[in-house]
């Protein structure tokens, strides 16, 4: 029998912290990431608000599995430790945070990247469920990835197996990217690229995009559906970019199922039947196709994946 | 304690058959693989030698674990059946291998991805031994991967996983290729396609690369070494998409070596160092340094492996 788990998602924009049962929240609050900042500041107000929700669900640390912690970035699961993180949250490799776990709650902890979290909560309870092959690839402010093989959460040797789908490169002779590599699929298509994407469209100054801020995708898609010239390049290039990424994890991982989630899904309608029609023209599979599915919980399969992981672990 | 096994490397231009007990060969021949012709016709042939050599080392098939071929394209290594391959062999699909084998010889049959194959040669025998992560890159005709992880050699649901490092799309606008796939290495960058890259160029007409046919990459290599200009933009593009699958690679299997291979590496002191220096560079590996090796048993790993493999199954 699973017991009640704390899940936190560290999101880039907003932190989520749920108690978390299989899958269902039992409660849950979210503030702002304030990722800049860095972890550390955060802290304090994250305690605050594990303590108010236990209390509130008349919940005592015996009740409680544990806490589980989604983290961007390159997790050591063994370790306990954030290995590697892009610019949000650049304290956080020296955070000791099961110590900090251990002194705010006196719960056992445990810790995993994001999107390996957000696979494992669609493994276990959505779209993914009763597959022993999948990936998930997450599309936002970066792009992410995970991937089971034959039934097993794929880590790797040193845990950045499954999750660099969106360092990939799909244009070797790109522009540098965030990480230090070139062309990868996060500078192709990201929102954290697209201002600067925008910006080199040469009509910039001529399109509707140069009078808005901020330049997201759900714009982007907006204004191409109306007939924006360069919102519809944008458009178009960026969903070549994440279909390339797509097949590129269909033949590294030979999933029988790609699981699609991410902020960007909100445009889903048009992103699904694009990536699904590319996979299906140009991934090599004799064996058949790879079943192509918007994910089942978007906003909380990393909080469900936690709330798993607390258990197993535990 | 293993026993000898036949094994048979199904090249594209040359097919090589050896008795071979671990990592020595006994005994070996290799013919022309005239694959154009397909596999069919070339059976016969195979069958006499395998019979000299057998009756050569005075071994009856009571002496042999069995016969093992490492082909290219896509194996299903519980049917025992090729499932795809590229415009070589075409028949070869069609083709019931193990009744062949049986009919012939009475031995037992396996058959295995020729990267996969060579891969476990290396791993069992050669650089990649007493590594538990490592992936093979083997530069060719074709480009070929393989990756073991965790002790275990991957072949995934539908035995594509690992093998389709060459079909990593890394240009997502570039030229369609034999796959169907568009912008994959093997179209920036392989044996099959060097030609019709050299036409491309411009200045082509200019350079010594038009007199001479024809176009490999030693020959690139040797031009671009005496100031050619063409040759040394398509040696540079080249080893640049090379890198760009070995990064790819690394971000997808996480290994602690890669093993480069294949027919290209005749040029290897410009190879290995290029590469080395590109994933040093650019790959996100926060832990340390994937090694960058040379295969140790470049025109034999492949025998080696399947002899392994004939011995495991049986």
């Amino acid at each position: 029998m699973s017991k009640p788990a704390i899940a936190i998602d560290m999101g880039g924009t907003r932190i989520k912290i749920g108690i978390v049962k299989d899958n269902v929240i039992l409660v849950s609050a979210s503030i702002d990431a304030d990722s800049g900042n860095g972890l550390r500041n955060r802290l304090p107000d994250i305690e605050k608000i594990v303590k108010d929700l236990m209390n509130g669900q008349k919940l005592t640390p015996e009740d409680i599995a544990g806490l589980g912690i989604a983290s961007p970035g390159i997790i050591d699961t063994n370790e306990k430790k954030i290995l590697s993180i892009d610019k949000k949250f650049g304290d956080a490799p020296e955070i000791d945070m099961e110590e900090w776990c251990q002194q705010a709650f006196g719960l056992s902890f445990c810790i995993e990247n994001d999107a390996r979290a957000a696979l494992l909560g669609e493994w276990k309870y959505g779209k993914a469920k009763n597959y022993d092959n999948a990936v998930l690839m997450t599309l936002g402010t970066g792009v992410g990835s995970a991937a089971v093989m034959e039934g097993h959460l794929l880590r790797g040797k040193h845990f950045t197996a499954g999750i660099l789908g969106g360092h990939f490169i799909i244009n070797y002779k790109g522009e540098t990217c965030n990480c230090g590599n070139k062309g990868c699929v996060e500078t192709e298509a990201s929102t954290w690229k697209l201002p600067s994407i925008a910006k080199e469209y040469s009509s910039f100054s001529d399109t509707k995009i140069a009078h808005v801020s901020p330049i997201d995708y759900e714009l982007i898609f907006k204004l191409a559906g109306e007939g924006d010239f360069a919102a519809m390049e944008i458009r178009d290039q960026s969903l070549q970019a994440w279909a390339a990424c797509a097949i590129n994890l269909i033949h590294a991982y030979d999933p029988e199922i790609l699981v699609l989630t991410g902020g960007i899904m909100a445009s889903s309608s048009y992103i699904i039947p694009y990536i699904r029609q590319q996979v299906e023209n140009h991934a090599w599979t004799p064996w058949g196709k790879v079943k192509i599915e918007e994910a089942e919980f978007p906003a909380s399969a990393a909080l469900y994946g936690m709330a798993y992981l607390v258990n197993s672990v535990g």
